[in-house]
């Protein structure tokens, strides 16, 4: 997107010190990752670490991250570098917009969900105990790294749950990822790098052509939210114990089932999408009690209507969204 | 600036909750003042009632304002109004670019020196423990409501504390001004509104040209610190004690003491400027030690190598960013 460079490839890692030499870098890592690559133990960075999740997106971490940086020396012309997963990437990106109204951003994602979804785009949040990513900038990172070598030392439910934010991209946005998914589902799954590569590649054109369209989310950048309606609330639902793309993937489920009811998407290729889910692992399972999923759902919509605005898929590689009234709503999820 | 519309005029408060009929209104209140007027307490808003100063600007007021949002039914279609001094116009512009990646705002400043300054520009923010102002965004106001009715209730000290930053646009920006408030100082101290409707309209336009030129402060918007890279220092030294305004107003002898020095400014223009403070009562007074100030001076800068930028007054009227080594200032300032 408008401003923010990426690089992909394997063993960009070791380049990284070189880059940032040109001026004063905070570096936010996250502990396990930083512990396993001594290259980040670089001299010359002001480090700060965390244990990555979604506990460090919090008001209380994020002031200590700004005062580190205060105490650091940091002022307007420093650069803030996110090293981890998307939640670290989202804490460091809202505290890089923050410091001082906004400094230099580089985001490294280092878990596959955040090489191929949050790392670009410019989304920053924390959560609030209401809910997820409710307070957030958009501040687009200046540069991204992508070292696909971080996916080989993915925990398998990580890796799974990277992999369904992709098969959104390629359900909703692109009919080409879509082919690739299906025709190399081996060497992917097996974590062959250079079908890592062409997917991760992929994934962020079809997010960046969305996001310049609509940097601020107004209406195109929905699309991106495919799944995620659904999944946001299940994951809400279950306390966090659900890995964000495992949850999305349900939604994905529930989004074909909801396009096939409105008459959006033709039922042969709704089972193609069903099938390439099924293929990488994503089954459906058991929603819980509507009762119970709706008022996660609904949180930011009162004043709305009740009505909630779906992204649904309407062929292989193409969406829209549509409005749905609550009742609607309730009764699709059987409630 | 470019999208912000600005109303001035005696009475405006009156027709607020007709102009704010058309959204969701979240409004953030200075306590004393949503006391006084009860056009305040309209039917429809969501109210959020805070005593205003500097501490409201914290973490923990920002994350319990958010939260009272969520709870409220905010969504991104929601406005938030702040109403208050300068205090509750940089926490609540700062919620309204935080809340859901960021909503429509509205200032409604109510202390002279929000009117003349802070009410416009965008510049948002709350402190740190390390020092003023460290944490913020740039997040224009899409309206600014200027009822001069406000200033006949302001203590003393407050009026004084404003009318310095008028002041201090008519040094650095802008001799119409300069000569207004040389010709009407008896109006003007007496708070005439017709009077201080002029200084506001011309305060305002000088700040405005200036935003506009530079919405990031890169470099013509450092003229704007005409007197505060002192005043802050002052401020932070005595732990909130001392007024923003009267701080500012000694930052402003001093930048003319340096304008001398450094050859920048011709005695008699000096002289000038200073017989308006003080005959606006701004005299200078003696600076505690310069050991105590440098180090709240150069907080920020220890990455630049010691070099401070100070706007200094180049004529009645005009001014500009000169460097200053932190040995030099040191001598200035005779530690």
């Amino acid at each position: 997107m408008a401003g923010t460079e990426v690089r992909i490839g394997q063993g960009l890692l070791a380049e990284l010190p070189h880059w940032t030499a040109d001026r004063t870098t905070f570096a936010l890592l996250d502990r396990t990752v930083a512990a396993r690559h001594a290259v980040l133990q670089a001299d010359g960075w002001h480090r700060h670490e965390l244990t990555g999740g979604e506990t460090v997106k919090t008001f209380t971490v994020l002031e200590a991250v700004l005062r580190a940086m205060v105490q650091a020396g940091c002022d307007r012309s420093s650069r803030l570098l996110a090293c981890g997963g998307g939640s670290i990437g989202d804490l460091g990106g809202l505290a890089a917009s923050l410091f001082q109204r906004g400094i230099e951003l580089w985001q490294v994602p280092t878990t596959l969900l955040a090489m191929v979804d949050a790392g670009v785009g410019g989304k920053t949040a924390i959560n609030l105990p209401e809910g997820k990513n409710l307070v957030g900038t958009v501040h687009p990172a200046a540069l991204v790294v992508i070292d696909l070598e971080f996916v080989r030392l993915l925990p398998e439910r990580e890796f799974d749950s990277g992999l369904a934010e992709a098969v959104k991209m390629a359900i909703g946005l692109d009919a080409g990822l879509f082919t690739l998914l299906e025709r190399h589902r081996a060497r992917v799954r097996a974590r062959d790098l250079a079908a890592l590569t062409e997917v991760v590649r992929s994934s962020l054109a079809a997010k960046i052509a969305v996001v310049e369209a609509d940097p601020r989310e107004h209406d195109r950048r929905r699309l991106l939210n495919l799944g995620h309606t659904l999944g946001h609330a299940l994951e809400t639902h279950q306390g966090g114990a659900l890995p964000h793309g495992l949850a999305v993937a349900r939604g994905l489920h529930f989004a074909l089932d909801l396009a096939t009811r409105l008459g959006a998407l033709e039922p042969a290729a709704a089972q193609r999408c069903r099938a390439l889910l099924t293929a990488y692992g994503y089954e459906p399972w058991p929603l819980p009690p509507a009762a119970e999923l709706l008022p996660f759902m609904l949180r930011d919509k009162k004043q709305a209507g009740g009505v909630l605005h779906f992204a649904v898929p309407t062929g292989v590689g193409t969406s829209e969204v549509r409005p749905l009234a609550t009742a609607e709503l309730r009764s699709l999820l059987g409630g």
